[in-house]
């Protein structure tokens, strides 16, 4: 299956299923806006979950917090949203459509890799068997020739996005000869930056009404509740303090399904540490934050770190955790070491002393930040992309088989009477009495028992407990496993315990696969 | 203790706790907005999923979702809040200041129920313990004159608030000779409508970019989300769905602490029946919610139903739950007959069929809509609002008791060291290692043990965990409960059966106090 495939049968799935539908769909959508459906929504809840119960429960030394998603522009002077946080646009006069001037030209670099791909295609149909692909890359003067213009483009690139300087930006374009997709034209506007931040008016008098963003990432919201945080809740570093929530970016180009939003949610931790420390924890986190993603079972070769080789101006490391998707290895997690960036600077800004008082050595201190960001979105379209699978079983028939992590499947158990009449839907609703104070059930009498398991495996549900004929003599049921397909026989009085167990947070956080 | 201490107190302790923070603080934050702290977002996302929990798990004919904030601004054209959403404002021409025309004339009203107080207070000095309120009232000619005048006044203004007749509104305030609280004079503006809804623009491209809003409310999400969710869910009438998110609205009088913010939580479900059972319904859900709301264990008398005398325009039968907050009774949730009004503006609105097939009688049909609406917010200034009290004990010793349902306890257990040596610590941490998967904990062995006793009841934490010299010979632990003060000792294998046993859902919902 090649990759647009793959995204467009998971994007489909996703939708017959109840796990995502475009927003507003009866008025033909929102772009790059999506709902989670009643199965979604479950296994979004879940994952969130997930991520905050391995925070805050599992770390003495880290909290949690909810700040609002309005919050005092001043904020986001202090944090530079308002003066940086922009992308290079650039518009078409013809077509009157606008882009982003940086992924213009990043295509452009691409159109040569392209060109150099398809040489050494060709030749590699020419030469057949004996066809020696490193030598006629290094050799062929045609392949030369092009590669040395892309390496000057992107030199000339890298220099002008270092030194945002729009003028050059425009001047590669021109000099790149990039035409408009739309109108196929060179008739090109200057280039500006645009804020990404949405805005809004606040309050309802006109002289008062002040100009607010919808914050475009939670991490501010942490670092403003700093001195807060800390002296209520008699922290003392290294902690930290976890926050889920909305964020919002006025994206030019949003994209690849869920993967990039206008309205996405965040799962940040900011860990404080006492300056000169921080690198110790930056690795910490690092490893901590992948075993993290290898609990959920997904196998290693999924994820991958990649270090960030231009730093941004408040950071003194970072690096991503990628994962591969669909459309290949994209970024999943962002850990950065930020110095005392944000602190120093709300102090700045503010006025008031943003510091730590360490009672061992009677010394205050801005404390440095090592930060753990993550799209819960993102999370979500990785797991469902890792689950989404076609098999074919052992009698020959093909089955599609969600395999999600049993801890975050949104439904965790369904209770079928295998036949609707002889009293087995009222044994079964027995059943479900017992199950359902604390697992999400499912109660389905329709259609035959083999299409019943097949609805069960499409959306991810780890375990199938059928009443049957035998239950009403002995008061046992089936319990059929998802993935093993195997099928136990127990009493209904063990079926809780059994998938209690199964379920066990401790099963996952507690001893992290490597 | 007054209102007003009452309310003061509540706010001092949920800031000096970690429950709730003035938004962006240090930058002397922002009007109407809060943050959670790091107990406070416990306590919501436990009250959160009490409701989530009771509402899906609870009802097998009843599923989630979770729709984005931003939605089609079709939707707000159709739900009719672009055209009806909005206040009647009036400026003062001298001070600059807006009010609620609305509001102006209701205080106005108020000030006669005032002067009738004060005169019969005055009567009831003088006649001390002869007097006849009833009679008094019903006799006195100044009285009299005064309930005359309120009375025309209530008739004249619910006569212009139906007509929508602004210029009605204004001629009021000038012949009540209502003068602005700043400046003092009666130099107004005409009155006009403001929307309540925020604004912001989507997209970057200035000719495409479009007027979005903030949802002013979360139903919508659902009612666009109909049809996706009744078709991949397969559900049948009866069905509901059920939401929660942030919803925004610009309000002028925002005050009360968290019970009127500008941008808050709600809860909402959304009940699809069969067109002319929505009586029953009606009543059902009214019954439900109230039992809800007393599973918790908050006394029958905090809670009242108040009918609603003029109803919307789209709806048949609407009632709030108040509750009896410090500035007293006031609305909590609303249950509401909506009628098939939404759907079928919807349908007009995207020319999309948004019908429900009955496949018994064969028959399409655009469902009725009960709902029920609560406030997340709200719901957690009435929970703290009626656990926080000051105690005296048996001693003579006070102590500040947060009397929360153990359910909703931001931290359920606090395991305690008696004494920071003698390997007592060490003991302590096997025990929180025990119930840390699946208990929020707190570790504390700062100060004597009485005084971290009183910190967890400040806190609401229904249980503390004490390990002193007794437990290293015999592996057993003390627990204390919060609110009986009752001190068990308790085998360390037996502790966390106990807590989960005590802390179970079914406990509280499973039967519901009267």
């Amino acid at each position: 299956m090649n990759q647009d495939t793959a995204l467009k049968d998971l994007i489909a799935h996703c939708k017959e299923y109840g796990f995502i539908f475009p927003s507003s769909e009866i008025y033909d959508g929102l772009a790059a806006v999506y709902d989670y459906g009643q199965l979604g929504v479950e296994l979004k809840n879940n994952l969130r979950n997930y991520w905050w119960n391995a925070m805050t429960r599992l770390h003495q030394n880290i909290v949690g917090i909810d700040a609002a998603i309005f919050m005092h522009p001043l904020t986001w002077k202090a944090s530079g949203h308002v003066d940086a946080f922009s992308d290079p646009l650039i518009d078409n006069k013809d077509s009157k459509k606008r882009y982003r001037a940086d992924v213009l030209i990043e295509e452009q670099i691409e159109k040569y890799n392209e060109k150099i791909k398809k040489e050494v295609e060709k030749a590699q149909k020419r030469f057949g068997e004996s066809f020696d692909r490193e030598l006629f890359i290094s050799t062929n003067p045609r392949i030369q020739e092009i590669a040395s213009k892309r390496d000057a483009l992107h030199k000339r690139y890298v220099k002008a996005m270092e030194e945002n300087n729009l003028e050059e930006l425009r001047q590669i374009i021109l000099d790149e000869e990039i035409v408009c997709p739309i109108s196929g034209t060179r008739n090109w506007t200057e280039v500006r930056y645009f804020n990404l931040m949405f805005e809004t008016k606040l309050g309802s008098v006109a002289e008062e009404a002040s100009l607010i963003y919808l914050r475009p990432e939670t991490a501010q919201g942490i670092f403003v509740n700093f001195l807060n945080v800390y002296k209520t809740g008699r922290m003392k570093v290294p902690f930290g303090i976890a926050q889920t929530g909305k964020a919002f970016r006025n994206e030019i180009v949003a994209r690849q399904f869920i993967f990039r939003m206008r309205e996405f949610e965040q799962m940040e931790m900011q860990f404080f540490v006492k300056p000169g420390t921080e690198m110790e924890w930056y690795h910490y986190w690092k490893e901590e934050r992948m075993k993290w993603h290898l609990s959920l079972g997904i196998p290693a070769e999924y994820y991958r770190f990649h270090d960030h080789d231009k730093l941004a101006h408040y950071a003194n490391a970072a690096c991503d955790i990628q994962f591969n998707f669909p459309f290949g290895f994209k970024e999943l997690e962002g850990i950065h070491s930020r110095t005392d960036f944000d602190l120093a600077n709300h102090e700045k800004y503010s006025g008031k002393k943003i510091q730590y008082f360490d009672p061992e050595t009677n010394e205050s201190y801005i404390p440095y930040v090592i930060e753990t960001s993550i799209g819960l979105d993102r999370s979500f379209l990785a797991i469902m992309s890792f689950a989404l699978r076609e098999e074919t079983l052992a009698d020959g028939s093909t089955r599609v088989h969600l395999k999600l992590p049993y801890i975050l499947a949104p439904i965790k158990v369904a209770v079928l009477p295998l036949v609707k009449k002889d009293g087995l839907p009222e044994k079964a609703k027995e059943v479900l009495e017992l199950l359902k104070w604390d697992f999400m059930c499912a109660y389905d009498d329709k259609d035959s028992i083999g299409r019943r398991y097949r609805r069960q495996d499409a959306t991810g549900t780890p375990f199938c407990v059928t009443i049957d004929h035998q239950t009403l003599d002995d008061n046992t049921v089936t319990l059929r496993d998802r993935d093993s397909l195997e099928q136990i026989r127990l009493p209904i009085n063990e079926v809780h315990m059994y998938i209690s167990d199964k379920l066990h947070i401790k099963n996952y956080l507690g001893s992290p696969k490597k």
